[in-house]
């Protein structure tokens, strides 16, 4: 119940259901709940190339020869990857951060994967660096800073489009999205 | 009570508390309010020029000298002239279609101020024209079809920015948005 409860979103309510779920059915169960987390603790780790989980030295992405290699994008997190692997329209590689700068929290540069990114872009191949953090101000700051490192070498970066999302009206919409969609306008 | 509710978000409790709030306070108040309903269904129409709600002939906006009188924001709405000029950076004149084209509730071309837009474009002196119908599906079928409209005219035809909102994160866009956030990079 202990164990349950330090997971985020699991009260103590949930972590004695929970437990107690486990005692009541088959043991198999427990165990086979246990073997999966050894299994996630020991084998799945950053891949080698691009920081994103994986389960061997190279992660799928970086390892499959269909992948555009001469762009990269790059977000704070691995679910990042994920919810843009959904979409299936990015066809590069992708490098994950492992988190954003966060001066008030002491998350500085040397906490994330920014000089790996660094050694990638020097060893060549690459054209166009997406930086996709998230659109906050921290998001927007880790950017920057990348930004500032790469400005000397023969790579594109570009940004996210920031604007209205679609499906939602103007209506309801903030004055910061509303200006971000003036502002990036595009020919029709 | 009837009255009030027939207005929306106004349900039988909410209309009988306002009608003994009226009846129980002065009745002054019931007869401002009287009044004001009465102002507002004879002097607010439909400005002449870009069919925003005014008192006069034409509104404020229209007759301002400092507006851009060379760019017109095309939206469904009133209320979306009002969202826009909250953020205050633009600087042009608006053109209120008064709603959308919607086939299935047979609201065509000719319900909507698509006409005196074509007009307003023939006359001359306009370069641009943003068209800022709401990021649906029926906001972007309206805006495809007046550009098919303006197509022959010499003026430049602009989308608003469809995109990531600034503040949001990746982890909780849905795909539409990261497509439209990837496919609609710019240059850092």
């Amino acid at each position: 119940m202990e164990e349950f409860g330090k997971l985020p979103g699991i009260g103590p309510k949930t972590a004695e259901r929970l437990t107690h779920f486990l005692l009541a059915g088959e043991r198999r169960q427990a165990l086979d709940l246990a073997e999966a987390l050894q299994a996630v603790s020991e084998q799945v780790r950053p891949c080698r190339e691009c920081f994103n989980l994986t389960e061997g030295e190279v992660c799928s992405l970086c390892s499959d020869p269909r992948r555009d290699r001469s762009l990269i994008c790059v977000v704070e997190q691995p679910k990042d990857v994920a919810s843009l692997e959904k979409v299936g329209t990015f066809k590069g590689l992708y490098h994950v951060l492992g988190g954003r700068l966060a001066p008030l929290e002491n998350i500085g540069p040397e906490h994330l994967s920014i000089d790996a990114l660094v050694s990638r872009v020097q060893r060549g191949g690459v054209q166009e660096i997406i930086l996709a953090t998230n659109p906050t101000l921290e998001g927007d700051g880790t950017a920057l800073y990348i930004s500032s490192l790469l400005t000397n070498y023969p790579v594109k970066l570009t940004k996210l489009a920031r604007g209205l999302p679609s499906g939602s009206v103007l209506e309801f919409a903030n004055s910061q999205m509303l200006s971000d969609a003036l502002e990036g306008r595009r020919t029709f």
